[in-house]
Parts: structure tokens; C-alpha cells; sequence
């Protein structure tokens, strides 16, 4: 079991790496497919950063199997969601802002740095350092809310 | 990597029991975030069955490669629903029966059966033969439809 959850460099590439292997075209069938799913993976991916975010603020007790647990779900779901930002999903129950198809590059480089972020807090929640978890934390949190300020309508 | 994706039985026996080391009491501070979660985590379970199943039926081409990435993906989301059917949530925006709580223990049954449907399908998904993906897919398709006519309002 141990090698399932121990994190390395290499495996957080490779972890990257298998959102490519997913073709981005073609997954969905409606475009409210693709909102409904990226909306949807956000929502998971929140729930469980959201808990170790509340360990590392003191909002709840530190349990640093439950941290590690959280961590790696959420880690999981950061490679989800970009895919299904294609083409003609600007419209509909999103709140997604134009700019991320006209300024795709940028975008694609935020959702990079966060999940970068997120699999070095992945790698802290295996190491169970509270304070490594806490920077860490704040990092990711940076990179989320970076995206939400410029890509996501009030 | 290969060690991160290969399946056994006691990993499936392993990824079933963190289901429980995540407390299922407290964990969302509202009712209606613990309906949102659970709704979120169905979706995402959803898509990445739906797109193996779709192998399965012939509707896309068969890639033995994707079909694991996303059986793998459906069996990670099949254990993270269930704790979010606590107590008071059976009210506000969900199709969740009453029976979900007055017949627990058999609502509880239907989802470790689907878990495990996932799980063989999971594996089936690993080998890369299509004839047993494609009976796996129709046992976990199965497990999904006996909960909803049982537990889900029209």
C-alpha cells in the first residue's frame, strides 16, 4: 500500500503527464457535459484541500494520516478539470471568463503551477511536517486563487 | 509508475478501508455542501465510468491505455460519496430517498457492491482484455442502477 501514496518527483510527472494521455477533444459530449464535470471536479478537489487547509489554519485538529489522505485525493482531482475548458463551453451555467480561451497559454500555465503546488503539498502531507504542510498550503492557495481572480466571474 | 496503477486485490481491499479512515461525521460544515459533494463526486465517477463503458458498447474506439486511466479514475471516486449521506441530508437540492436512512444498512451494502463491481472492473480495466471489461462494465453497471431504483427519486 505504502507505494501507492509515497510521492517522488518522478511520479508527480508522470501524474501530469497522464492528463495529456487523455485526449482534451472529443470527451464530452454536450458542452454542459464539460461544464457540469469541470465544475464538479473543482467542487471535490476544494472539499478536500479545503481540509487539509483547515488543518494547517488550525481550524481543525492536525491528523497527519487524514492530511496525507486528503491530500492525495485532492492532488488527483488537480489534473482533472482542464480538459473540459474546450471550445464553445464559455456559455451556459459557468462562470468562466473569455479570457481563459483568448489568453489560453496563461491559463494552461496557472492550471500547471497549481497543480505543481498541489503535488508539492501532496509531498509535505506524506512527509507529516505541520509546518512544511502549512507552506505548502499557502502556496497552493496563491495559485488557486490567481486563476479565480483572473479566469472566473464574480 | 506502473506500481501506481496496478491493481490487486488487497490494494482494492486497502483503497475500500480508507473509506473508512476518513471520519464520516463533521466533515462538511453545512448539509448542503455535504449534498454538493457527493453530487460532485457521482459526476466525476460518471464520466470516467461512462467513458469505459462507451468502449465497452462499441459507441468509441477501444484504447486499452484510456480505458485504464479512467477505470482507475471511476474506482478512486467510487469510495468518496457515500460518507456525505449523513444525517439532515435528505432535504434541499438532492434526489436522495428517505429509505437512504431508514434501510442504511442495505444502502450501505449497495454501495461496498458497487465499490467492488468498480474495483473488478478496475482490474479487468488493467488486463486490457476487451470481453472482460465489457462483462465487468455490465456487472458495475448493474450495482449503479439497483441504488438508483432503490434510493434516487425520479
Amino acid at each position: 500500500m505504502k507505494s501507492l501514496f509515497r510521492a517522488t518527483p518522478l511520479m508527480l510527472a508522470a501524474t501530469l503527464g497522464l492528463a495529456t494521455a487523455l485526449p482534451a477533444a472529443a470527451q464530452f459530449a454536450k458542452p454542459e457535459d464539460a461544464i457540469k464535470y469541470r465544475k464538479a471536479a473543482f467542487t471535490v478537489m476544494a472539499t478536500h484541500f479545503g481540509r487539509v487547509a483547515a488543518m494547517a489554519n488550525g481550524r481543525i485538529p492536525f491528523d497527519a494520516k487524514v492530511a496525507a489522505e486528503n491530500a492525495e485525493l485532492a492532488t488527483t482531482m488537480a489534473r482533472l478539470p482542464f480538459v473540459a475548458f474546450t471550445e464553445g463551453t464559455d456559455k451556459g451555467d459557468t462562470k468562466a471568463k473569455a479570457e481563459i480561451w483568448s489568453e489560453a497559454d496563461k491559463f494552461k500555465a496557472g492550471a500547471a503551477k497549481m497543480q505543481e503546488e498541489m503535488g508539492k503539498l501532496n509531498v509535505a502531507a506524506k512527509g507529516g511536517n505541520l509546518d512544511a504542510i502549512k507552506a505548502a498550503v499557502g502556496e497552493t492557495g496563491k495559485s488557486c486563487k490567481a486563476c479565480h481572480d483572473a479566469y472566473r466571474k464574480e
